[in-house]
């Protein structure tokens, strides 16, 4: 089913699905994460920042301020939707946040983990960062208009 | 107070507008549109799309379907995160809806203005499509961690 020789026409879900893996395990992958709150009046309110990413045990792990606003946010709603690419070869995955560990006191496939896929390592003085785990749980992927039937690639935590 | 031979200085802010408004001048400009919506629990749900724009007026420009997740949010909230470049040059825009325009009886301002700039045309067969007129109330650019101090352009819909 695969069609490698053609750049124009639409990948299937398999190829699809090995982009996106390789994606994520790119070394110093940033990913821009929409977080939302409730404003005292009941409006929603969005949030929007690229934060740096690594990909460790089929999850997407962020290092930041827990009382950063993308911190409070995930940690009150625990969701989260991340775009990794471009805008004309997209990937979005709606997340929920899994598990929340202080930097501190992070076991070491985590800490190792990140430090080893992001540019930078939130250990030395960031103690009190969290590092928070999400659990993909629905993932999109497509390049063009063409691409828009079969971007489904995960439903529910499950790959299709 | 520019330093135009220097690429790893901090830019000044002058030299942040300027490549701000090239950027969302750049012919086939698209934009990260994060909105948000208050789910039936009260929790707050983010979504993040793709979307091409163009400037006009100094406002930016989307055209979507009215009914889209993206359109109900914004005119639910009035209220849409933007970003545009990439992870590591990045311009972050809060924008507020100014004006919700039918396709159908968009001004040429808006139809031909949008047509010129972006990639497609709404106009056929998207008569029940909408342009919704942004104004950017706040504006952020920065590239690496040396450009965060200075990074605020537009402040209360003012440039600084």
């Amino acid at each position: 089913m695969t069609n490698p020789q053609a750049t124009t026409s639409p990948r299937t879900r398999d190829q699809r699905r090995a982009d996106t893996l390789a994606m994520l395990s790119t070394p110093v992958r940033d990913v821009w994460v929409a977080t939302a709150s409730v404003a005292d009046d009941g409006t929603a309110v969005p949030y929007l920042v690229p934060l740096s990413m690594a990909w460790i045990d089929d999850r997407v792990v962020l290092a930041l301020e827990a009382t950063s606003r993308t911190g409070r946010n995930l940690l009150a709603t625990g969701t989260g939707r991340l775009s990794l690419g471009g805008t004309r070869d997209v990937v979005m995955i709606d997340a929920d946040l899994e598990r929340s560990v202080r930097v501190a006191e992070a076991p070491p496939e985590i800490a190792e983990g990140y430090a080893a896929q992001a540019d930078w390592d939130p250990r030395p003085g960031g103690a009190d960062d969290v590092y928070l785990v999400l659990r993909p749980r629905r993932i999109q992927a497509w390049r063009e208009v063409d691409e828009l039937p079969g971007r489904l690639l995960m439903c529910d935590g499950e790959w299709l």
